[in-house]
């Protein structure tokens, strides 16, 4: 036990990443009292059953009275709303952040709610698992992952700091970028990668000449390593591709750009384009093992007899 | 130890499949006499220090004499040459079968080899992982996999039964399937898979306002999954889809056409039509899981504090 960093924690949204911070702030002792809100009234009562908070509130607001450090951890076109509902709530001296996959719309959506003498830091941990929730999360979801913090009109160096030693205290590393550039960021790292996961899965799905059955049966040759991250929460998901378009299609059109080269590549049987590419890519995967961002272990470390890329 | 199903198998290639194979027969004692050739120098001294067979050959018709079955495990483009060398050193009654990805263009090259007398049955294993070569293999790859057997000109019932016993004794299950409709359910569940993953590891390494280690940094978002099947075999992959063109683009067409519809509801905002897929994508991968292809635990087993989906 650490000695608290805040006196009352209020968590708004408890899904994985909320459900996940607030076991966090309770194993490590982060803080006196942990109050939790969702809107579902099924969550609220799975976070009662599961003890994920001392207080559940069935109001944003009520959850947000008192409250020293306030989570918001809703799908980001939610964000809005619920700044809205606790903007006259907000004790003098508190600190607002977010967990939010894009940062710019969540600052034009929340920033205008922050009353004076409140301080808001925009905030995104990358991480979470393909499975949504409140009995999906677990406190070592953030261990060894980046947390994204950006700085807004009010975000006072005191809050930075308060909101930084929060997210290293659950085992995060911190960094600090604009809104426009992790926009971008995660546009190549996540959203389009989330993209064309959910279409491979729904071409599939739509075949004539190969059943769905076929296709479930055989996914061990590349495709079931796609279902996974096309398994994550469709409103979350949604909210993210209407929330951070420009960026996503900017890298969508490069993505696609490439792909038809790659088309082209195969259809003038160009063998050394693309073996050429096929080995660069290799080493970016290496990058990542040795960054510590992925498991050395073959196939992820699925269990022995479970495979891919008979191809 | 079941009786031996061949007095002597001979395994051409001994890369990850080849290596795996050849693990699992002297495992299962499916063979007297397990003889391995490689035409690489360094994997049949790595084979021979590994004790993958009984003896390592330094060429294929060497390597044949006497066999009862014969595995041909290289790239598929390789098949040709490697079934012309083995052509007149095949014995009488002898079994010729193969682990290629795509199964009309290895009948083409390979069947014109076959000498009469000597049966010839096209096969393909469902399993691998991204690492290749002689050490990469594991006994237990198969276990719980498919492999498709194809029936061609030379497929004789007895030999169809010997292969047919040779995966089970090696723990896959078999389907039967014609060549072209293999191919087109590869070129969906496995080739345009891999083609994406390639594409979206390429296109993120190539951008200016993002760097490298940025991407390397964020990866835990999604595209670390995309990292795995892009680190596979860069000669394998060259082959495949070289030899599986048609499908592939047949496919791949499909893929481009559904995602500029996605792209479409991007930028005209469609939250409906982004949400329909994304709820309906999650039912494949809770049949594959049902189906005892994919692990049930989050994030594929990794350990735990790595994650991906905060998007």
């Amino acid at each position: 036990m650490t000695e608290p960093l805040f006196n009352r924690i209020a968590i708004l949204g408890l899904g994985l990443i909320g459900s996940s911070i607030a076991l966090a702030v309770r194993r490590g002792g982060l803080a006196e009292t942990v109050v939790g809100y969702d809107k579902d009234a099924q969550v609220r009562a799975k976070a009662e059953e599961l003890a994920l908070a001392d207080r559940v509130r069935k109001s944003a607001a009520a959850a947000v009275e008192g409250a020293d450090l306030i989570v918001i951890a809703v799908p980001v076109r939610a964000s809005a709303d619920v700044a809205r509902e606790i903007s006259e709530h907000l004790k003098p001296g508190a600190v607002v952040t977010d967990v939010g996959s894009v940062k710019s719309s969540v600052i034009c959506d929340v920033l205008p709610e922050i009353p004076d003498g409140v301080a808001f830091v925009p905030g995104h941990p990358i991480a979470g698992t393909e499975q949504s929730g409140p009995e999906a999360g677990f406190p070592e979801l953030f261990e060894g992952r980046w947390c994204i913090l950006t700085r807004c009109e009010k975000s006072t160096d005191r809050a930075m700091e308060q909101v930084t030693a929060f997210w290293r205290a659950m085992g995060a590393d911190i960094d600090i970028m604009d809104p426009e550039h992790h926009d971008l960021v995660l546009a190549i790292t996540s959203h389009v990668p989330h993209l064309i996961a959910y279409n491979i899965v729904g071409t599939a799905a739509d075949l004539e000449k190969v059943t769905e059955s076929e296709v479930v049966k055989f996914s061990a040759s590349g495709f079931r390593d796609f279902t996974r991250i096309a398994a994550s929460d469709p409103i979350m998901w949604r909210d993210i591709f209407l929330s951070n378009k420009g960026a996503v299609l900017e890298m969508l059109g490069r993505f696609s750009e490439d792909l038809a080269a790659l088309q082209r590549a195969i259809r003038w049987e160009d063998g050394p384009a693309l073996q050429e590419l096929f080995t660069r890519t290799r080493e970016i995967r290496r990058e990542i093992i040795e960054a510590g961002q992925e498991t050395a272990a073959p196939d992820f470390g699925r269990p022995h007899g479970s495979g891919d890329e008979a191809g």
